[in-house]
């Protein structure tokens, strides 16, 4: 059991407590630059984002609460069962949040192709960023969703 | 051992049979409905569905050649080393599958959405059906790869 615990980005190191505290930064960022910009009630994708976003911001941030108090007083969380609902949230969350991403990424693509101006470079510019911090989210949730799932067997 | 041949849906089963011959159907359905308008080559999002399409269609097909002369001969792959390629090469396929299915269907909404016709109804109702056939390969790979990896541990 003392080799499991050194698992690092598993649930209750502080691996994984950056990683959470970089999943709530990245997603407040995307969804800050999102809602920014007035005009995205009018496409679908940002609309999809926005909400994505609302889902990812408290799920990272209650985790990030979590692993702090077990770093703190050093008993990480190893219930098969509370783990296995951390890793299916974190792996459907992550899904959400690449589709979310990929939305977005290419209906900017379309919108700075578009022969109409149809948004203003200012607006373009932070629906980019906006995207490019979505795929940080993702990743950083794929990757506490496999490192707690290559736990998930040895319990 | 017996048992881990049981599992339904890992490699050399006839669930896993049709598990594949659906990816490849429903990849090829997505690459020639979308191939059939001409003007695909005009969106990122769009050459990036064929693109990946031409990765999925080989990958399933060789994987279901690989599937029917397993069940045939009744002697399915259990080297963990051949399984864990198999598993990492659906789930990174899976992922790329799903971008290309999100970033199509967003683009197609959005076209449809537009107030100038940029896309004739004949044309966009093709890249409906070609990113409804790209998620379902989606999903059917997704469940090969997890069916899989549900089999890896116990090798």
């Amino acid at each position: 059991m003392a080799t499991d615990n050194q698992v690092p980005g598993s649930v209750g190191t502080s691996a994984s407590l950056s990683l959470r505290l970089g999943q709530t930064i990245f997603s407040s960022a995307s969804l800050l630059f999102m809602s920014l910009g007035v005009e995205f009630y009018s496409y679908t994708s940002f609309c999809y984002l926005v909400t994505i976003m609302g889902l990812v911001i408290p799920w990272s941030f209650t985790m990030a609460i979590v692993d702090g108090y077990s770093v703190l007083v050093k008993c990480p969380i190893r219930q098969p069962g509370v783990l296995l609902i951390i890793v299916v949230g974190d792996w459907v969350l992550s899904i959400l949040t690449l589709a979310a991403a990929c939305s977005t990424a290419s209906v900017v693509d379309l919108l700075l192709r578009a022969e109409n101006p149809y948004c203003p470079p200012k607006f373009c510019s932070r629906y980019q960023i906006s995207a490019a911090m979505a795929f940080l989210t993702w990743f950083l949730s794929m990757a506490s969703s496999l490192f707690n799932l290559w736990l998930l067997p040895s319990l």
